[in-house]
């Protein structure tokens, strides 16, 4: 999607270790026109799908996953990383990631996904697919199926993006950086 | 608005210590046409504020508070509980729950207000309004003018409504329970 590569080149930060910042649009402060342009985006790549739920991680995959689940006009369902003291019935897996090098547990009320459900998965950022291999594992223990991968930000050179193609699904990355050279993006 | 309310009484939940729970439609999984109504509504209270900034709290208030902003066309920036490793010039509160028995850091990096800014302050609960003194103290912190709270459910028995009206705030609740009347709601 060009038109968000020319955001992450104008307003992106690359900081030691690779890490791309993007807290002016999308981690910290929300472009929320930005946020209603990417739902859109993914809405019109999964529309045959037949998508029931859209699912994404709290905090950050909540804007674009919701402008999606909005246009698809279907509920959106968000993974916790603690777990209420109010969750009847929950589902959980554990994730540990390499990026922040720690360990938390994703979890979600057993009644938001069933059988019959078709699921899409939104998330702003993919790299080694930690968090997506807990989110998988929950849609698993759910019974529901899942239709679809949306990530506004990809690092297509790490784990994740091979992850989630041998496992077959339809992986759809609005931005996919290839390469960090000498601090320049390389989509 | 009674929309809301209806909502409320169809599919809120009120648990022991009169602990209201919404999460079929905001909380966990989310109506993104809700929302939008709830956004809306807030907008079109607000419109003549003159708003720059629409603020909220890791991870509830961000649907309905992107809806909001995506009205108002301008960006949200959401407080964080815990503070990012990349986070550069934090301001920083903190906060005790008495709901939750549990103290926590609001923050927020410092680029995102300054002296122009209108914020509006959108939630999706007052209570106490613990966290609601932690935002105030960070927007004074950066400088900027708070124009405005809009809270999508108010417990106006409580102690965070007073405290917003004598500061003089304009306080706008879509819901606002006057009481729990052996386990039903008063609005």
């Amino acid at each position: 999607m060009k038109l968000l590569e020319d955001i992450i080149l104008e307003k992106g930060e690359i900081l030691e270790g690779n890490i791309l910042k993007v807290d002016s649009f999308m981690n910290h402060q929300i472009d929320p026109l930005l946020m209603e342009k990417l739902g859109n985006e993914f809405a019109e790549h999964f529309k045959n799908k037949k998508i029931t739920k859209v699912l994404t991680v709290e905090s950050s995959g909540i804007a674009p996953a919701l402008m999606c689940a909005y246009k698809l006009q279907v509920p959106l369902v968000f993974l916790k990383k603690t777990q209420p003291s109010t969750m009847r019935h929950p589902l959980i897996s554990e994730v540990f990631s390499y990026t922040k090098n720690k360990a938390y547990t994703l979890c979600m009320e057993k009644q938001f996904l069933n059988n019959d459900d078709h699921v899409l998965f939104i998330d702003d950022f993919l790299a080694n697919g930690e968090a997506f291999r807990g989110v998988e594992d929950i849609v698993n223990q759910s019974g529901a199926k899942l239709e679809g991968v949306g990530i506004v930000i990809e690092k297509s050179f790490q784990k994740g993006h091979e992850y989630i193609l041998r496992q077959g699904y339809d992986l759809y990355s609005l931005a996919e950086i290839k390469a960090f050279d000498h601090g320049k993006i390389v989509f």
